[in-house]
């Protein structure tokens, strides 16, 4: 099955907004074998709307609308589907209900803009917005061959409702007999290229309704498994072997066999170690502690960081010795490995992870050049574990991959120390 | 003048990218008057791309693609545009030596593959790419009247070429004889709607060519002017007048006449009178410190940090009274306040932020509901700034307004201390 998804809003064609909904869209549909076939941005305009939908039920039977259902008057989404499917704006109970729950949740007062939202077309069905006040709307047409549904732009509501609530009703609409299932599995210390090449033949024997694809980002690799068939059971059977064989193929890349970011995986083997973990940063200048500060519940094994960026931090609050700064450099093997150590003295955690490297522009040297970074793991009793990285890219993505290595190698640290 | 873009990729369509290109492009366009009229997201695939060829000339007279002209066979714009232009694909030799010298530099060798992408068809012509291996190409119909142009879908790329090359050549070709002339100021403690109400007045009052854009972000607000007039020398002296009177009208809220980030200003504002900064950061766990550190050249005013995500490093690095956390808990003006008096101490900053709050999504109560972040602004021999404040989003959002929050304050500090 293919959908189009249209994308409204003025904001997002004057550079404002970077549309997200299309491509968490897709990611939830792939899983299921349904496609995102185009995507097309059109601004707040009448017209330009209308000739999208037009467009897009010429390619795709399914066609997701996101944005332009705000209350204010540049929103119009609803009254162009209105106009496109016929019927006229009442006001639903049950929509305004949710708005005022969500409006005394916040405990603000509704006017009457506010209450405009519950105003839907008749020609639709209200799939119910649990953390918005835009109703979701649900348009048949051509005896319910074609579908229509209109979603807000707001990432945090349309990434809640779709997977929850608009995917299945799509699903049970189209009566997709067939069972899915997936698996996910995360590699380091590969390439995409590499493993693509190690796991061709094992690949190609795989049975038509047994699918792998790989999800490359910051230095990981996503391998997600896909299995479609009309039998739950064989469905269920299927992926399990085959994950088991892809599990042994990949185990000495693998790091995870769900679906996870290196920081959470970090996060929960620490939590179920009951250890605390600290960082001392140079050149991710704290990108380590925000990335795993981001993390809700993160405070149970995070103590906190140590932003040295300076040469007198790294001595006063890390101890790190003035001298070997002086022989080797802020940014050596000998400095870093000082500074994860320092840190767990300096708050008392069971792991540190340093950072000590050249993001650039500027200050790099033909020995030391943009993109060496010195990185190290201690635990306390434990030999420090130290690697000198050449990362490329620009300033931000050095910052970003030093903070995944850094990462990645506290994972591998704890592994080893079981 | 309107164009429409072309995003081409099948990694767009499953959600494993982003497109910011086609921001960038809008970004670039909006001085001189130019628009995006639509943007068609579509996979490489040749029918695809062809038919939204035609459908993006039916809309505008401009047409801009990025994506698929990497050197592997799923990248097939190139062939696509010289069966829709015409032509064949030639070696062509700048092309050529662009790609060998970008290759000697990285110290990569060359082969076929790479090559390849010296080929471009002959009706194009080549805007030479500087700093990648794929040409841009400039194709003319129907007498010059409709143009596309084909770019390279890495943004790195494409950020740098089309505000250099390609929109200079496309200015030139449709002898946009206008001077345009765009100045931009930055305010701080007001939200659009009551910046636009007490604006309204003047800006009704603009003569024609003049404009004024309201581009809010992060809690604060772009004032972008532009002018577009027959000559260069009335565009300049008129956008300077109107400039003057809008710098003067939101002199309560500006906190920069350039248009430039929080972090960037604080960090200027930091190099002219030599101070040195430090955070020291609970709930906002280090994004401060990364986005002062993500700055190049940050190193000349920023210290360093202590991300105090535990009481236990509040009072062994930060000095903070463990009665005064009992008293009236962690999240409180009193600890927010020791956090950065602390921090300057442990330093030895001229200036220390501190943050300590709820950015949930649990962790709050009735008392202090998530979302409550107190924020302090400690200069050595001066009286700490102390405010509580009550933001609103989830966790993420939390955490990034808080940041430019306690950025703001900092700015507003070394305002009031002249």
């Amino acid at each position: 099955m293919e959908v189009t998804i249209i994308v409204i809003g003025d904001e997002l064609l004057i550079g404002q907004v970077t549309d997200t909904n299309s491509g968490m869209i897709a990611c939830s549909l792939a899983p299921y074998g349904w496609t995102v076939r185009q995507v097309l941005t059109v601004s707040d305009n009448a017209d330009d709307i209308t000739s999208a939908i037009n467009r897009a039920f010429q390619i795709t039977p399914v066609v997701l609308t996101t944005g332009g259902l705000g209350p204010t008057k540049d929103d119009i989404t609803k009254r162009v589907l209105c106009g496109y499917f016929g019927g006229e704006l009442v006001r639903n109970d049950e929509v305004l209900a949710n708005v005022e729950r969500i409006f005394s949740e916040k405990g603000l007062p509704m006017n009457s803009l506010t209450a405009s939202q519950a105003n839907v077309p008749t020609s639709c069905r209200v799939i119910q917005n649990e953390v918005g006040t835009a109703p979701i709307m649900w348009f048949e047409r051509n005896q319910g061959k074609n579908i229509l549904v209109a979603m807000p732009g707001v990432p945090r509501e349309t990434s809640a409702m779709f997977p929850s609530a608009v995917l299945p009703a799509l699903l049970a609409h189209f009566r997709s007999n067939m069972a899915v299932e997936h698996r996910t599995l995360l590699c380091y210390g590969t390439s995409e290229s590499d493993l693509a090449t190690y796991l061709d033949s094992w690949e190609s024997a795989l049975p038509p309704h047994l699918h792998l694809a790989y999800l490359p980002k910051d230095g990981l690799i996503r391998l997600r498994l896909d299995c479609q068939h009309s039998s739950s059971q064989v469905a269920i059977s299927e992926i399990g072997r085959a994950f088991d064989q892809l599990k042994t193929l990949t185990a000495r890349w693998m790091v995870a066999d769900v679906d996870i970011s290196p920081e959470e995986l970090l996060l929960n083997m620490l939590r179920e170690r009951h250890l605390m973990i600290a960082s001392a940063e140079s050149c991710t200048g704290g990108n380590i502690a925000h990335r795993l500060t981001m993390i809700p519940g993160s405070s149970d094994c995070v103590l906190g960081a140590v932003v040295s960026y300076s040469n007198s931090v790294k001595t006063n609050l890390l101890g790190v010795d003035n001298e070997l700064i002086d022989l080797y450099g802020a940014v050596s093997r000998q400095v870093a490995q000082q500074m994860a150590e320092g840190v767990c003295r300096a708050t008392g955690a069971d792991i540190g992870v340093s950072t000590s490297g050249i993001a650039g522009p500027g200050g790099g040297s033909p020995a030391k050049p943009v993109g060496t970074v010195c990185i190290s793991v201690h635990m306390p009793g434990l030999p420090t574990t130290n690697a000198i990285c050449h990362l490329s890219g620009n300033r931000g993505q050095i910052i970003e991959r030093a903070s995944t290595t850094a990462i990645m190698m506290a994972i591998e640290k704890l592994k080893t120390t079981i």
